[in-house]
């Protein structure tokens, strides 16, 4: 048998330990298909206590930092967490230290991963993160290998389990976005402090690491446009209904004539779609390419098994020797900020908006409409539940996202108007 | 720039020809992504007036097999086709010349992969062939890579374009088996002799090559249970709906206690299951795994680009230096014939017989199944138009196979019954 990896985890949370379970269990299954065996050499965690059945025979490190210096150890897995603090500095040392990198964190590769994977070339080292983006999915390496030979028009993505939980049980069981959020957070399906996950950033890096992939740019979530999940009502969902649409929280790039277009916001998405039928805590990415056409991609993107099994496959590339650069392209080579804002888009929009019940309203309205060349494509209006004003719904043609921007800005300052309104973009995928 | 990749394409058909028009058309593209650039070297066909604009500046082979021994060429695309003849002659050839050979020929790689891939390992190059299974879905690397963490549980294929366009335009449109099939022969969707496609070999092909790489064993088809698509009726479909399936003809391969089962037949597949929305020419792969959960790959099964994309990205990873055995585990250990025969299976079963109109049919057909201790849930008798005999179709509960194939026999040589009955298994995936 070949000289065995040494492998080293740093975190043993829901991933570190998912993945530590895996290479425990499935030694000689992994050893065969990898042609050496995977051997877990040192194991670091905030709490010794926690988990003591499965590292009670592991080499322990008070500080994770140690591992990243350890003649010992070959590559480390670092699960830790954060785009900051002791997971970026681990990562960091591992690499200058010239050992391999396997990571599940997508905040620190969206937001430093530029500086991290040059450091990975200049030592020669893999820094991989499949399970990084849309968990047991092995959509990094099908972008990177498997449709390589692709120009990408289009990626979209159901990437956040705590979202599509949340909007899929709003629509089965017709509860407020509160109630359902509460729920899901006693279930554990959402954090105490929700909104890295419900305003759409945790999204936002996840895309702007298959942004990288597919289409040769640094990942870059500042240029973004990023909406969350945090204003969709019942009332929103039963329009959409009504309309024929459900409402998904997407993240999608895709090639304008002005550039590549990264936005993160709910959408309509019509039944009929392939995403429109990815419910609770799957997540699904739409890639289309010019040569492949459109593929879809579907599983859990969350917990310990489907991570792990992204996190266990990456070890298993290098343990096999697989190396590649972290985004396709030699860093040199990744191109800058050559991102198209979302006020370049067209597209068809929904719009809810709580207005006063007397005539002249909907004339007020649709004059805003007229005076900013947008066509309508139907309006609803019902009564409110126990309230004076009633809900007007507008869907509009493909029009300017910046022609939509101004009429909502006029249609708001409107007497007759409410509440904020809001603006749902309506995607053909 | 480093060292170009040199290729020999042989056939200059949808697969070879796209092959070549991406390599043309994205030579700058893909260099980058390779970090060297892939350059054709040499091209034979069949027809050297054919492809014209395309093949004007390449070295012509009118021989195929003259590129194997060839030292200006690095990699063989084998596009030609078939499990005998030149394709073989020419893969066996480049290999023991030690050039890495790409293919899309799942006859191929199914009945002779064993020896092609001893050949391969002995002569340390690559053998490769994503696009001979679900064309553009990159489902073999996927369980080579991206899920190589995993046991496998259950694979479930959608994986012959022909079957499920006829089955998608007979379920649609309410025409007949050969009224469809005609039309695909006429469109191209079928050929002229579709007994490979519609009597299930090729999708047996594929299977077996999935069920390989995910269960470590030997490619064999010869154990597999292989149904085609010739006797789906209207009514079947018919009945389907009212019963709430759809009909696919599906590859699946799943762990059983007594070994592996692999087998191909039309399913009763449960409307809400992600494979009954996988629609015409689409192709699908439901992979479960003991770590990742269910994930679902759907997308394109043939045609020029999606086989195309397959085809250089296998170019593209040894272009990387990726070298990967090509059934992952070395020949040595892979497993040999520990399938399990479908009659191991236990699964609901539906029925469908033509019946003579008269009492105590009924009681005869639901006496055998007392006798074979199988339990139904339900029956439905519809009359046939303008006949004498009427359908009786039943569904059952779980069952054994041994117990329904009994069933059936007996069923069979009932006076009261026409026609030879049709089984379909229903499938929970």
């Amino acid at each position: 048998m070949n000289k065995p990896l040494r492998i080293g985890i740093a975190g043993l949370g829901t991933v570190g330990g998912g993945a530590l379970a895996i290479l425990q269990a499935q030694g000689a299954m992994l050893a065969g298909r990898c042609g050496r065996p995977l051997e877990v050499a040192g194991v670091s965690a905030r709490d010794k206590n926690k988990n003591r059945n499965l590292i009670a025979k592991l080499r322990w490190f008070d500080d994770a930092l140690a591992m990243a210096s350890d003649s010992d150890i070959d590559v480390i897995v670092e699960t830790i967490g954060g785009a900051e603090g002791v997971a970026k500095a681990l990562v960091e040392a591992a690499l200058a230290n010239g050992k391999s990198v396997v990571t599940a964190n997508k905040a620190l590769i969206a937001q430093h991963g530029l500086q991290l994977a040059s450091l990975a070339e200049e030592h020669h080292v893999v820094l991989a993160f499949e399970a990084a983006v849309a968990g047991g999915i092995p959509i990094i390496k099908a972008l990177r290998d498997g449709l390589a030979a692709n120009n990408f028009k289009c990626i979209a993505g159901i990437l956040n389990g705590t979202c599509n939980y949340i909007l899929t049980s709003m629509w089965d069981e017709k509860r407020s976005f509160d109630e359902v959020l509460k729920e899901a957070q006693a279930k554990g399906y959402a954090e105490a402090d929700p909104g890295f996950d419900i305003d759409g950033i945790d999204t936002a890096h996840k895309l702007a690491i298959l942004t990288s992939l597919a289409y040769g740019v640094a990942p870059d979530v500042t240029s973004m446009t990023i909406e969350g999940i945090r204003r969709i009502t019942l009332a929103d969902m039963n329009f959409a209904d009504e309309l024929g649409y459900v409402i998904k929280l997407l993240g999608i790039t895709a090639t304008m004539e002005s550039g590549i277009c990264q936005r993160v916001h709910p959408c309509f998405v019509a039944k009929g779609s392939p995403l429109a039928g990815v419910h609770g805590v799957y997540n699904a990415v739409l890639v289309e390419g010019d040569a492949v056409g459109r593929m879809l991609f579907e599983g859990r993107g969350a917990g310990a098994g489907p991570t792990a099994s992204s996190v266990v496959a990456d070890i298993m590339d290098i343990a096999r020797g697989v190396t590649y650069k972290p985004f396709t392209l030699p860093v040199a080579q990744l191109k800058a900020s050559i991102f198209a804002p979302t006020a370049a888009l067209s597209c068809s929009y929904y719009l809810r908006l709580s207005v006063v019940d007397r005539p002249g309203v909907l004339a007020e309205i649709t004059g805003i409409f007229r005076e900013q060349n947008i066509s309508m494509r139907s309006v609803i209006q019902h009564a409110h539940a126990g309230s004076e004003a009633v809900h007007v719904v507008i869907t509009t043609h493909v029009t300017g996202e910046t022609a939509m921007l101004a009429a909502l800005v006029a249609i708001e300052k409107l007497g007759s108007v409410k509440e904020k309104p809001l603006m749902i973009r309506i995607e053909e995928l």
